[in-house]
């Protein structure tokens, strides 16, 4: 195997697609090997950080749910867009509406929501209703300098019962009818790897990402400085690997066969 | 008033906002003098076509609620989105999914819809749900070539409940997550005032195009080679007289006045 491998210190690892298969119903199932990978990545004395887009559910909800499918996690180990917005949102004295899932809103619990001065989007599912989308829209026009907010800027996922409308569509229509551009937060957001990346205290030449998403995981994580590596589970697609501008450092079958290379590296 | 003018052998309309102002309900309110304004130009033997982005109802429908208001017009006098896209899709072959108004439905009763092979979006309005717009993307994603034909490309409306997201919006979702890029029909496309100009029979520097929209009924026409004026009625703002692209031929209060000019030169 390549060079590289030996650098690796910490990884990031993205959850959907990597860890577990999610259904439309909040369930899921577990990915052969990724729980027995994640507790060898921990017993090599590896950092470790989750770096996930999920905005359908609250850290403590995602983490429990993991949980329960056998996974060694805590809600101090993941980077997820919701928090990282909350703090962006704090430092700039920013007041949100929020466009996003009923199950996420607890993570803004904190913040100032009366006489908004900024949308936030996030994968709102069921809440993306006509009239949720024309309030966000007046909401926005309505300010003398738009400011949109985006938890990700996926084009679609697929559930259990079929592929679905990411947030990053919505975006697109909110962007168009206000002519702004909205400021994302999350995969494949720079600011959003550097901050996973700070948290576990690795440079980005010592870390690797492994993701199941060309563009949010392999590109995103390219473009820090970072290796980044696909699996061939989840949401891959063979023709992923014709990608015009994206090439990852390495494929593998599954989150188990990274990390059987990564720890005969060590 | 600019020589132009005198030239002028061919009239076309935009409707909403110039002739009268919607309601959400489906009413409206005749702009004052419009009615007048165009019995004007028919008793000067002027050519008039109405050319209008409408398609939350068939020409029937509207043309209808028009003649009620006053105004002398027919359904053979009117160019809208809905019929022209019902041409281009019997030319091609092509069977439309359609995510448009209910009370559009009737302008495609014609053709096949079974087995769709292209995705026509209208101003659907309460249509535009999250299954919906669901539907219609996994109708264009499982295309080889996706076609999505589009029934304008407004961002935004005024009813009197409000602003609402026009079809554009929900286009560019649908363009961003299916990565193609939108046909539009109706206004600005060129294709659809170089056809109200031949069912006029006069050519482009014979004609004027008065409308309310800078982009969609200014800047599409004089793309086309035609003089625009825009009225400083319904949708007009303002700041539209600073438009970094578009300036108009004329300003005029209303169509009342523009007719004011028209007929003093002939």
């Amino acid at each position: 195997m390549a060079a590289w491998w030996r650098a690796v210190r910490g990884v990031l690892l993205d959850i959907s697609g990597v860890l577990y298969d999610s259904g439309g119903d909040g369930g899921g199932t577990p990915i052969a090997g990724s729980a027995e990978a994640v507790r060898r990545i921990k017993a090599a004395g590896l950092k470790l950080r989750f770096c996930t887009n999920e905005t359908q559910a609250t850290r403590e909800e995602f983490v429990k749910k993991l949980q329960g499918l056998g996974f060694d996690i805590s809600v101090a180990e993941v980077t997820a867009p919701a928090p990282a917005a909350c703090r962006i949102l704090k430092e700039r004295g920013l007041r949100p509406h929020l466009l996003v899932h009923n199950d996420l809103v607890p993570e803004f619990a904190e913040l100032d929501k009366a006489n908004p001065n900024c949308v936030v989007i996030g994968d709102a599912a069921e809440n993306f209703t006509y009239a949720n989308l024309n309030e966000a829209f007046r909401v926005l026009i309505g300010m003398e300098k738009p400011v949109l907010i985006s938890l990700g800027r996926g084009r679609y996922y697929k559930e259990t019962d079929g592929l679905k409308l990411d947030v990053g569509a919505y975006m697109k229509a909110l962007e168009y009818a206000c002519d702004v551009e909205a400021e994302v937060v999350g995969k494949p957001a720079k600011p959003f790897f550097e901050s996973a990346l700070a948290e576990m205290g690795v440079p980005p030449e010592q870390a690797v990402m492994i993701g199941d998403d060309i563009v949010n995981d392999v590109g995103g994580a390219q473009q820090c400085g970072m290796r980044a590596v696909q699996v061939r589970t989840g949401k891959y697609r063979p023709c992923d690997e014709n990608h015009p501008h994206v090439k990852p450092d390495a494929y593998v079958n599954d989150l188990a066969e990274a990390v059987d290379i990564l720890l005969q590296q060590l």
